[in-house]
C-alpha cells in the first residue's frame, strides 16, 4: 500500500501547484531518496499516474507533469477523495426510492417519541448544557447492557458499552482505531459497501469470503485467517446486508474459536436484530465472546429513531478502550440529548410493542415486493426469501447491463443499489439490491412494475 | 514519518502475539524488503524498539523480542494509542473546575431551549425518523450563512457550510482531509491541545509560531510557509486558547495574503466570537477570503446549546466538498434533531438578548478571577487580562514545579490546564490556564484561594 501514499503525495505537490504543468519531475531514484522508500514503489506510483494521464513520459527525459491537468476539481473521482458510494446513490432524488436501507418514518413511533422528548426536557432541566463523557451517558450504558444480558444470556457490564453517532461512525471508529496502512481485513463478498469505503481510506487490503444462504466456507474463512493475518474480519451475520442471509448458530461458535485461535477480531455489526418475520435469529457471535476478540454493533436506532443516531458498540474492555480514546478525538461524546431521549422510550413498555408491529409491517411490505415481483414476470429474476431485514437480494441473467439499468431507472425514478458496490472486487455485476422497507405498500408495487418493465428494454 | 509505520508494524506483530517473547526478529534487511521500505527506515524503527525496551539486540546475532516486553496493556502510554490529554485532565472530578472551557450550564438559557424543542416537534412531527443530508439541513444552512452575511459581511451560500458534530469533529474532519503523513503542518505555540492530539494521530510533523498579545511575528510566519510548505495553519486567532490573545486586525488581511502566495490552508477555529467583553474582535480572517484558502470554523453552540453539538464549517467550495465527502464516510451526518432544535433557539431574539446576558456574566467572572489572585497575593503570577473569552493564562515564576502542583490541586479538589500539553514541543513548563466561566461566583473565590494557598507549598 505504500506506493498510494507517494501517488498521493506527488498528486498533492502537483494540484496545490508546487509542481507545475508541464515541469520535469524528480526522479524516480532522487523522489525515492527524498520519501525514504524504495524505487520500485516510487515506480509503481509514477506508472499509475501516467495511467491516469496526470504524469507524462519522455523518452530518455523522464516524468513530466502533464500538461492537460487541471488543478484539483470538484468531481475528482480518482481514490484520492474518498467517498461513500451509497449515500452517492441514494442521494439521488427517486420516488420508489428501493436503494436506501431505511424505515419508513411512517412506521416509527413518532408522534409517541415527541411526547417522550418534552418529558426528557422535564426531569433533565440542564440537558441543553450538558456535555456527555466520550464514552457515552452512564445511565443509557446500564440500561443497554441490562438489557442485552436479559435478552441474549451475555455477561456484559456498562464499562464494556460505547455509545456513538450511528453505525457508520462506529465502524469508522473500529477502522481508524485498528486499521494501519498494509494491513489486512477481511469481509463478505458481498457486503455493505460504505464499511468498504471507510476500510479503504484507511489503507486496508481486503481478503473476501463469500457469504451464502448456509454461511460461510469455514475451512475458507480459516485458511484466510491463517495466511493473511487480518486485523479483523468485518461481518453482518445476521439478516445480511445486501443479502438478507442469516449465518447458521451451527457456525457461530466456530466462528469464535477460529477468531481466538488467529488472534483476528469479530466486527459483528448486527442492525436488523429485531427485524426478524417468522423466529428471532440465532443468537449473536458475541455472546460466545470471552476472550475479547469481538467487537459487536448493536444500532437499536434504525427501528426505534434513526434521527436520533444512536448506537452501542460492545465488547471485552481491551477492544473498547482504544475505540473509547479513537471517539474522544472524532467528536468527545455523543450528544447527550439525543442519547437521554433514546433511553427514554427504549426503557419503555410501547417499545416492545412498536417492534412487534414493525415486524409485522415489514413482513407484509416484503411479501408485496415478492409477489409483484412475481406477478409481474420479472424475467429470470431469482432470490432467496429473505427471513428478516429490508431487503431482496436479486441475481438477474447473466450480462444483465446493470449500469444503463440502474441510470434508466433513475431516470424514471426508481432506484436500487448494484452488486458493483458491494463487492470489494468490484465484480458482483448481476446482482441489486431492493430494500423494502422505505416506500408505501402502493408506492412498492407501482416502483417493483417499473423497475421490470424498464428491464424489459434491456 | 515512514518510520513509524514499521515501528508500529513490529509493535502490532508482538503485541498480537506473531513474534513471541525471546523470538527472533526479521533481519533489517529481510522486513525492508517485505516491507518494501528503505533499510535505514527499519534500522531507525527498530533503534526506537530498542530504546523503549520493546526489543533486543543480541551482539552478532541480531534483534529479538524484548523477553519483558508484556502483552497489550491498557494503561498503554505509548504513543500507538493516541489521546484526548485535554479530556482526560477534564475528566479528573474536581469541585473547582478551572479545567474545562465550557460555560456554567446556570448561564444558559435552558428552560426556554425546552419550550423551543416543544415547538420543534410540532413542527416537523417525523424529525425522529429522519435523517439528515452528510453536509447538514438546508434550512440550518441556509439561515447560518445569511446570519454570516449580515453580521461580518463576507459572501458565503448555503452550500458552502458544513454541519459538524462539535468543533472537535470539525478538526478531526479537517486533519483526516488535508494531513498525510509526512505532511507539515503549522500551529501556534502555544495552542489547543485536543487539536495537536489529533493531528499527531494522522501523522503530521508541527512546525509553531508563537502567538503574542501583538499576534504573531509575521516574518516567522512566511519563512515556515515558505521553507516547509505546510498543508495547512491551524490558528484560533480571537480570543484565542489558551492565551486569551487577539491576532490585531491589520494583521488579518496580510495573513490570507500569505496564505494564498504559499498555498497554505487557513484553518480558522473561532469558538468564542460573540463572548467580547468590551467591544467586538475584529473581522474573522475569513471575511478576506476569497480565493479558498480559508477553512473557518465557527461553533456557535458552545455559548448556546454546548448539549446538541452544532458546529458550522465554512469554506470556499473547493475546500469544503473534500470535508464533505470526509463527514459521509465519518458519520453520515449530523443528527437532523439537534440541527432543527438550534436552528430555531439560534433564529429567536431570545438569542441576542442572552448572548447580552452572557457576556456580562463572563466579564464578571474573569473580574472576580483576577480579583481573587490579587488579594490572596499570588505569588508571582503574572497574565495578560482577557478581551473576551473564557480564561486566563497564567505564567508561574521559573522552575515552578507545575506537574506535582496539579496533582496536589486535583487531591484538594482543583483542576486546571498545565501549559505542557497546550505547546507542541511539551517544553512551555511555567504556564496554566485557568478557565472562569464554569463554577459559580463563590466556588470561583473559593477555588482561586486553595490554588494560591497550595502554590505557596511549592
Amino acid at each position: 500500500m505504500l506506493y498510494r501514499q507517494v501517488y498521493e503525495y506527488v498528486v498533492n505537490q502537483i494540484e496545490r501547484g508546487d509542481w507545475n504543468a508541464g515541469e520535469k519531475l524528480p526522479s524516480v531514484r532522487q523522489l525515492a531518496l527524498e520519501l525514504d522508500v524504495n524505487r520500485l514503489t516510487v515506480f509503481k506510483a509514477y506508472q499509475h499516474l501516467k495511467q491516469e494521464g496526470k504524469v507524462e513520459v519522455k523518452e530518455k527525459s523522464g516524468y513530466y507533469v502533464a500538461s492537460r491537468h487541471k488543478p484539483q476539481v470538484e468531481s475528482d473521482d480518482s481514490e484520492r477523495h474518498w467517498k461513500n458510494k451509497l449515500s452517492e446513490i441514494q442521494r439521488k432524488p427517486a420516488i420508489y426510492q428501493f436503494s436506501t436501507a431505511i424505515i419508513d418514518p411512517n412506521l416509527l413511533p413518532n408522534l409517541f417519541l415527541s411526547d417522550y422528548v418534552k418529558q426528557v426536557f422535564d426531569i433533565y432541566p440542564k440537558l441543553m448544557g450538558t456535555y456527555s463523557t466520550a464514552q457515552g451517558d452512564e445511565e443509557l450504558r446500564e440500561h443497554l447492557s441490562r438489557y442485552m444480558v436479559r435478552k441474549h444470556r451475555l455477561q456484559l457490564t456498562a464499562s464494556e458499552l460505547l455509545i456513538t453517532s450511528g453505525a457508520q461512525q462506529a465502524i469508522d471508529l473500529i477502522a481508524r482505531t485498528y486499521i494501519r496502512p498494509m494491513d489486512a481485513i477481511m469481509v463478505e463478498r458481498p457486503t455493505y459497501s460504505a464499511a468498504l469505503d471507510v476500510f479503504r481510506a484507511y489503507g486496508a487490503r481486503f481478503f473476501a469470503v463469500d457469504i451464502t444462504p448456509e454461511g460461510y466456507d469455514l475451512e475458507k474463512v480459516e485458511q484466510v485467517m491463517k495466511q493473511h493475518r487480518p486485523r479483523f474480519f468485518y461481518m453482518n451475520p445476521t439478516f445480511h446486508n445486501p443479502t438478507g442471509y442469516t449465518v447458521p448458530s451451527a457456525q457461530r461458535k466456530q466462528l469464535v474459536e477460529l477468531a481466538e485461535r488467529y488472534r483476528c477480531l469479530l466486527i459483528e455489526d448486527d442492525a436488523f436484530n429485531d427485524m426478524y418475520f417468522d423466529q428471532p435469529p440465532p443468537p449473536p457471535l458475541f455472546s460466545y465472546d470471552t476472550e475479547g476478540w469481538v467487537v459487536y454493533i448493536r444500532s437499536f436506532c434504525k427501528y426505534v429513531a434513526p434521527g436520533l443516531r444512536i448506537c452501542a458498540v460492545m465488547g471485552r474492555k481491551s477492544v473498547i478502550q482504544p475505540l473509547i480514546s479513537s471517539k474522544s478525538l472524532a467528536d468527545n461524546g455523543t450528544p447527550l440529548v439525543n442519547q437521554k431521549i433514546f433511553l427514554h422510550y427504549f426503557e419503555s413498555d410501547r417499545m416492545q410493542q412498536h417492534l412487534k408491529k414493525l415486524r409485522i409491517a415489514l413482513q407484509i411490505r416484503r411479501d408485496i415486493m415478492e409477489e409483484e415481483l412475481i406477478q409481474a414476470q420479472a424475467p429470470d429474476w431469482q432470490w432467496v426469501s429473505p427471513k428478516g431485514g429490508l431487503y431482496l437480494w436479486i441475481k438477474l441473467p447473466d450480462g444483465f447491463p446493470v449500469t444503463p439499468y440502474l441510470d434508466e431507472c433513475l431516470r424514471q425514478s426508481v432506484s436500487f443499489i448494484p452488486g458493483t458496490i458491494c463487492d470489494p472486487m468490484n465484480a458482483i455485476d448481476d446482482r441489486i439490491r431492493l430494500c423494502f422497507s422505505f416506500v408505501n405498500e402502493s408506492q412498492l408495487r407501482e416502483g417493483v412494475r417499473r423497475l421490470v418493465t424498464i428491464a424489459r428494454h434491456f
